[in-house]
């Protein structure tokens, strides 16, 4: 297993805001901070539509983060193949995010040739307690 | 623990299009099509915006749609406690739903004081077999 | 998709007794109950050994139950492939079980070619609530 | 919150041994490593009972190694409140263990009054990769 990113951040955001124009855009509000082999970390902009009752923001909005990190980090480390599908994700929800920007670590904790699993830790600016955790398993589609 | 519901389904909307705006309103989609003590039926509407590429419809929708049911079925069967959080959410993806409306079925596994567990199926309209399967926690605020 | 059981309860017990001796034996406690095409009813016998604290039967115990029968109920629908494996599972716990049976029924909500998820409910004997619930996943090998 | 370890391992497995003198015994396996405020390790040692065909541990002793990690590192955070119980728990396989000593290190992600919430790794002795990966979250009674 070469341990080497596949995918620089400026690929990945031009193949990804191809692929799924509606989050990878700038209206969307992801941001790709950084890669690595087997992991990376992406900025959700805060946005006055994400927000709930009480300042907090929506579980939505972390859910949908919590399954996007995985897939970048997937696509980082074996290259680019836009129909690896999530199988499944549990999250827990620790505590509730204030108005402000969220960033997700995902770091894939197996990355077989079928199967994907990874964790991923989801905290506010500035912060350094988790407000979401996540766990996630991917099913990766045979390769030519 | 008394078996009726203590909501019906117009109380419900109207209190949680006040309090949600942004889910429970005609633009949302969601529509509470039936409610019962410990349980409740959910469809959220077909929308071009939670398309994704190859025509099926995203996980984040089905995660939404996942979250919302459980806490409509804790109102139903409670009252009307807003405060109510997810703790944690499992969803396992099992077929890709086609472009079409979605249902939400919701059942209480546990309803205890301080704490709630749901079982949810979601089914693409007309379809038997369930397109996704989730498991919540919910945390029942103290009531005066 | 044959919709038919394609092992007995009689041939399941002979094969799961070959292969994992140490639960599918007298002393283990495991019962087939019933099979069918897609799920299964596992009686698992009280052992003083899986009692706790306070007289209730520990959590292993039901963890051990829900993990065996979704296998159980892969084997009946897809005929003897020993080697699926488990990739995750979620379980609830919903109520602490008295010292009493426990009945496990697994029932697959998916059965694909490579994965398998099954919703699992745990019952003691002569309730009906649910003492846990469990969602889980499997991988299924290729096959000759 | 006070960041100090309440217990020291000699006081847990005096009284662990005495409340659950099934697992935490000589026989058990089961022996506390290092413990600190919101984690700990445990050793769980081979036994050819835990053996599965094919020479790999069984999962269920990995959950029930994955359940009680996170049970001890409440316990070190809060002190003695023995019947904090298991509200769920997902545990991901991701490796097959060889017949050699685990180790589960547990790190509580969320220390409510309420609710504690933890992330375990598993590994084998000598091993780097985890070969399971679990998330739970615990109920913990009012205390005096």
């Amino acid at each position: 297993m070469e341990q080497r990113a596949k995918l620089t951040v400026a690929e990945l955001e031009r193949l990804l805001s191809d692929e799924f124009p509606q989050m990878f855009n700038p209206q969307g509000g992801y941001c790709i901070e950084e890669v690595w082999f087997g992991g990376c970390r992406i900025r959700k902009r805060f946005s006055e539509r994400s927000l709930r009752p009480g300042g907090t923001i929506s579980g939505t909005t972390m859910m949908a983060l919590a399954d996007s990190a995985p897939y970048v980090a997937i696509l980082v480390s074996i290259g680019w193949v836009p129909l690896a599908v999530t199988i499944n994700l549990t999250i827990n929800f620790l505590r509730k995010p204030p108005a402000a920007d969220l960033f997700a670590e995902a770091r894939l904790v197996k990355l077989g040739k079928r199967l994907a699993v990874a964790d991923v830790g989801i905290r506010s600016e500035g912060e350094d307690e988790l407000v979401a955790h996540a766990t996630s398993t991917y099913s990766i589609p045979p390769q030519r």
